[in-house]
């Protein structure tokens, strides 16, 4: 099955933003077993669009729309979409239903151009929205599919991934081979060093397919094979993780496609163990992305911002003589790495505390180069661990570097200590 | 003049990459002046590649290539396009010198299928590659115009700034008048809300043209006009901003490209004020936004996370009552978020205090329902506010808007306290 991609909006042509819809979209359908031939971008204008529809009909079999289904005037997808396959639009009621009640709900009178939002094709299936306002649709007509979804990604991927991925299943690819994947998920590696582990592997075979990527701080490793199962299909793929795993048993840590954090949430929930923390350099961005996963309330108690030196010695009992004088270790030191750990685990009264201290640029700090970042360990009845790490990169990529080598110290620690982990699966 | 993007790889089409050359490419267009009309991506096939240069022939009337000029089998964008033209190839003399030095000087073989790279067009300019080998192109034909620049963003960049854009400035854009633009800023406004109050304005005039969008909890306005000169597009665009400003100046923030948190960040380090926070929901989202910030440290000094009710309690004394029996108002409730403001803002002996504690999600806790969320606000010798917010979305919807929302209330304290701002764009 051939696949085109349109998205929709003249923000895209101007620049203001890359389309990143188009890739996320990209990969689901290569999943999926759709290739896709052609991307294309248009702005919000329907002449153009209807264009571009035409020619997306003669070389697509199925044309998936992103944006343009808003409730302003520029808004224009549904209509141009229903013109070229000259049927007509109407409001479905339940999708009516859900706009009414965001604004009811917010006490705030809804005005005309939200009705719009409700717009479907006719005898279309809607996609319910459930990150926002606009209702999505899919449609099959003359032998093609298309599928509208809205612009803003928070909501076009939930929709594509509920609604509109068991529609196409359902609809679409009846008696297709399937492509079958596995993830698998790596921690504390880089992607050059992974590949070079991995390279007589990958060079050795055909099928699964192997394919390294590196996305944000950690590595992922997609594994694929055409099957007209899934049991089939699973065979090959457990078997070839078991290679993989037999070459780097420290690193991998899950075959889906969680990040990190969200393993250790449900670990130590499950294993009924406590967290807490104290940031420097990350402000706030490790507490951030534990809060992040549903959940993590469980295992997660607090933790302390030391921004300052001062809230360090007032809120984690940092000795001043570590941070003033001219041969005091410094805010950036081992030294207070392993303070900021144990005493955020004694303040919160954890089984673990975990610590940031570091300098994130851009430019150095205290005589340190921006990258030099301790991050530290300390357990309950336990060793307390400080790592020194020299990472690259602008601000922001030393922050995330810094927050993914502590959690995997600490699902390393959880992995020593054979705390036994949740059902494969589990909280999935 | 009418322009189209045709980025040619399969790893585009397979989401291995996201096109951020559309994106570059299109911001300098517009900054030239040149409408793109479409962003395409096909992949390296070359009757497709055919077909979509015919499309693109259609319907503009400048087509920029990137990708597929490299050395291997599949990098066929030359060939194509100089079949679609019917004209010949040919191998450039200084571009094969540059392509021999490179080997040469690493005493590196050269292999033959490194001669392509110095392929260009007959009657076209060469366009040379300093960060690279293989040599792009721009060539006139028919009244048309077209460039071919690598796919590796550090070479494209750097040949479509230093040498296409003077070529089409020469060539093809004799007597254009180039695109200003002003992006403005607003907080504490929802899109649709936004277009409501500016609508008579969008509607009333062409020029300036005004187009709103929102990303991530944020809106900006892009109003743009077409001048012959830099000072005489600002005549016009900021008589429009003040215009815009008069509709709504409780939410225009600012009008160059940045997020609040950093007009904040700027604005407080400037006037030496500080601030600290207690985060619950957001669970260190709203420091670590505020970190994020270069110079942060000079007003940022810390904050805590009171994620379980020990650490209210224990570290920003929430009355015990506050959090637990029948009539208690529970942790997401006003009472509440005034003391965590109120204390942390004590603790870190900072000049304003801020709170966030709500419920994100999935879900609703303690009887209160997935999106209630209380703010915090506390000065120093000032008053606290507490404001109730309902917000929509998943988990990180919810996370994000509330630390939006507490910046926005920060930002109009320090809008009415009247305190001085940093010079128009100072740090920016």
């Amino acid at each position: 099955m051939k696949a085109e991609i349109i998205a929709v909006g003249t923000e895209l042509l101007l620049g203001q933003i890359v389309n990143s819809n188009a890739q996320f979209l990209s990969i689901e359908l290569a999943a999926l077993g759709i290739d896709v031939y052609f991307q294309t971008v248009v702005g919000d204008n329907s002449i153009r669009l209807q264009e571009a529809i035409e020619i997306a009909k003669g070389r697509a079999d199925l044309i998936l729309f992103t944006g343009g289904i808003g409730p302003t005037e520029d808004d224009l997808t549904k209509e141009a979409l229903a013109a070229t396959l000259g049927r007509g639009l109407y409001i479905d009621q339940m999708a009516m239903d859900h706009v009414d009640r965001f604004f009811s709900d917010r006490g705030v009178p809804m005005t005309e151009n939200n009705r719009k939002q409700a717009l479907v094709i006719d005898d279309s299936a809607p996609l319910p929205n459930e990150t926002g306002l606009a209702v999505g649709l899919a449609i099959s007509h003359e032998g093609k599919y298309y599928v509208v979804l809205p612009g803003p990604p928070r909501e076009m991927k939930p929709m594509f991934t509920d609604k509109a991925k068991p529609w196409l299943q359902q609809n679409a690819l009846t008696d297709e081979m399937t492509l079958y994947s596995k993830m698998l998920k790596f921690a504390g590696i880089g992607e050059s060093l992974l590949e070079d582990n991995l390279i007589d592997l990958i060079h050795g075979q055909n099928d699964p397919t192997i394919a390294p990527y590196a996305k944000e701080g950690e590595v992922t490793v997609r594994i694929s094979t055409k099957a007209p199962s899934y049991s089939e299909a699973m065979l090959k793929l457990d078997a070839l993780e078991e290679q993989i795993r037999s070459i780097l048993p420290e690193h991998l840590y899950a075959s889906v496609d969680v990040p990190l954090e969200k393993i250790i949430v449900d670990w130590m929930a499950d294993a009924g163990l406590t967290v807490s923390c104290a940031e420097s350099c990350t402000g706030g961005l490790l507490m951030g992305s534990i809060t992040g996963i549903p959940g993590s309330s469980s295992m997660f108690m607090g933790g302390i911002v030391c921004y300052s030196n001062e809230m360090k010695q007032k809120l984690l009992n940092v000795p001043r003589e570590y941070l003033e004088g001219p041969d005091a270790p410094g805010a950036v030191s081992r030294e207070v790495a392993e303070v900021l750990a144990e005493q955020v685990r004694l303040t919160a009264d954890t089984d673990f505390g975990l610590s940031i201290t570091g300098v994130a640029g851009p430019g150095d700090s205290e005589r340190k180069p921006a990258g030099l970042v301790y991050i530290g360990l300390a357990e309950r009845n336990g060793k307390t661990e400080v790592f020194e790490l020299k990472l690259k990169g602008n601000r922001e990529n030393i922050r995330i570097r810094s927050v993914k080598a502590i959690l995997y110290r600490l699902w390393r620690r959880l992995v020593e200590r054979n705390i036994e982990a949740p059902p494969e699966g589990a909280g999935l």
